[in-house]
């Protein structure tokens, strides 16, 4: 089998890139370790930049995005006691879209067999060949093989193609936190018409949704907590406490998911090793707090399509040479980003009375300062591409 | 001896203080442990806040600080090849003075006899008797008393006043920082014409001055580090590499003046025991990123002179029950922001390749983004009384 592309993992990078390209006349082919039922499935992200939404009506694929999406204007900041909003369409004239990643993964598996977009489903062992040589090619199974002039790694954090980059070759940056997030998703009314992010003295607590009647919620626990020890019951009391105000309006109701994931920062330098290119989380990883990571994803495979675009329409090389260049410039920002929010709204293990005041004091400044809620407010919907 | 307001400490609080007592009428007296001429030698911060200079025309004790002061419209941030200019003016519509601590001080201490203000210089042991009562008194030396209404503390984090405070009553909140400055004053011409702060790889340096022909430079070294290890040539040196752009413009000379000091952050609350009001260090230190010390000790002296004036031209309590409260929402702000700077420009033991990118990454944003500029510039042209 040869296509031009071949594009490995079809998680909502994968998917996007393979539309990008198809819309460009580009021939590509999605290889997936996973079942469709299983991706479908993973419940991830759910806050959309507006240049992620501006990628799904460029492509068309944004009759339920424009059915379903919640428009939101802002969110809010709070200490457990007082809710600091921060306006973000007064702010910045712009504004973020509620949508499930899950929903947007969906929707472009949905719409490939009408686009020519082939998925190859439950490919295991995928691997990658001769990356930095004119004439790459994957693996997998018995015996399959996808020769192509490039390959985009679009597997996140544990796939094939952030394995491929040999050691020695560019640098890797990292940060683990000393605590995971516990979420629960369950069929209840959001507590807020808004996302809540809280720092509560006991530690962080979100209120986040899905749609009107489907609610998401979180709080920081150690990294050693383990599921067992959070009943429903517990992690609803401890909401309701983190939340303040907000939680007063929580709804309560059985989980349909509940799961403790880790949080981390990571940074792998350049996002490029020959005829592989990286996208999304297989290139980089922020904590959940701010909502960057499906985002980050989404500008990759933009500068990614519109570098090959070039390449293929144009001979023009000077995307694909400045690809890792640009996609890390905005990845930086938003690894700053995230870390800053992270640091500001969870509570540390080793930090004092003077750190936790310091805390405080920061949430109190920007209660009061127009310049510091624009600069959360334009982080926070998306720096420009 | 008897008067109303008795002062302790002839620093920038204490002097300010007693010429804003007297210029309401109220008689207030100095005790000052050192000599005049050690405390007009001392050599300290150099940048006035619009607050602070506010407070100095508004006395009418300005004709050097208007004949000599450098009016300052930006600064720069760098971080070893890039400046970013911080253009406070154009961003806030203030500016900064440039003018020493030493020569605020000089002034103070020169108009104090024709109003009135007495200072008792040279007073060893002062001690403070029942502060919690409604007859509170000081002693010093070899039996003298002075009996008042009120005392103030403006006596430094070493002074008599701090400890005052009973223990169990109150809070105090600390943060060492695991380096110090390196400070060297030299008659040499600035190598630029405003304040270069930069954050190199081999750490934080401090480009200032004190007048068009008297430079200020720092540099962080370990906590542990001394003098002796630090020959003038070797500090030029240093001061040369972290600088970037701005240190090409160095002119070295002789070390009129060289010393370390260790970077503390402190807040105690309250700022009130009984009839002992506290103001400027004595109350809280920061970090010298920023050159908050001074200009805090000024907002503290401006809102305890007006209670002080309330309670005795209209007996109206509010402003001295309201004091501590007052003051300390100041004081958390810039305790922030001098943290905050002094995180982003300053290399940390402990910090690894990921915390050096966000550093970058963060001076990066800054450099793209005029609501992180404003914010910064708010901040160093002094919050709103």
């Amino acid at each position: 089998m040869r296509t031009q592309v071949a594009i490995i993992g079809a998680g909502p990078a994968g998917l996007l890139l393979g539309h990008l390209l198809r819309a460009e006349g580009i021939d590509c082919v999605i290889v997936e370790r996973q079942a469709a039922a299983y991706v479908e499935a993973r419940i991830r992200a759910g806050v959309l930049e507006r240049t992620t939404t501006d990628l799904l009506h460029r492509l068309g694929i944004d009759a339920r995005l424009n059915a379903e999406g919640l428009p939101h204007h802002g969110f809010a900041l709070a200490d457990g006691e007082r809710q600091i909003r921060i306006d973000i369409a007064a702010l910045t004239g712009s504004s973020v879209t509620v949508y499930g990643q899950t929903e947007v993964t969906r929707d472009l598996i949905a719409a490939a067999p009408e686009r020519g977009l082939p998925i190859v489903w439950e490919a295991s062992g995928v691997a990658i060949h001769d990356a930095d040589s004119a004439a790459p090619f994957l693996t997998w199974g018995d015996g399959e093989r996808l020769d192509c002039d490039f390959i985009a790694g679009c597997d996140g954090f544990h796939g094939p193609s952030r394995a491929a980059i040999p050691a020695g070759i560019g640098k890797t940056f990292e940060h683990a936190y000393p605590f995971g997030w516990l979420g629960i998703l369950a069929d209840v009314p959001p507590c807020d018409d808004e996302l809540v992010y809280a720092n509560h003295d006991h530690g962080f607590a979100l209120a986040s949704m899905r749609s009107p009647t489907r609610s998401r919620y979180y709080i920081q626990v150690p990294g050693d907590a383990r599921l067992e020890d959070w009943p429903d019951d517990r992690l609803w009391d401890e909401l309701a406490i983190r939340l303040g105000p907000a939680g007063q309006g929580i709804v309560r109701g059985p989980a349909l998911d509940k799961s403790i994931a880790p949080l981390r920062s990571f940074v792998g330098e350049p996002m490029r090793h020959g005829r592989l290119f990286l996208a999304g989380d297989c290139a980089h990883v922020v904590p959940p707090t701010g909502a960057k990571g499906l985002n980050l994803a989404a500008s990759d495979v933009a500068y990614l399509s519109e570098a090959l675009a070039g390449h293929y329409a144009r001979a023009d090389e000077s995307g694909l040479h400045d690809y890792s260049r640009r996609a890390l410039a905005r990845v930086w920002k938003a690894e700053r980003f995230s870390w800053q929010l992270t640091k500001l709204m969870h509570r540390f293990p080793g930090d004092g009375a003077f750190e936790r005041r310091m805390q405080l004091a920061e949430l109190d400044y920007i209660a009061g300062s127009t310049a510091a809620q624009t600069a959360i407010a334009e982080n926070y919907v998306g720096l420009p591409l």
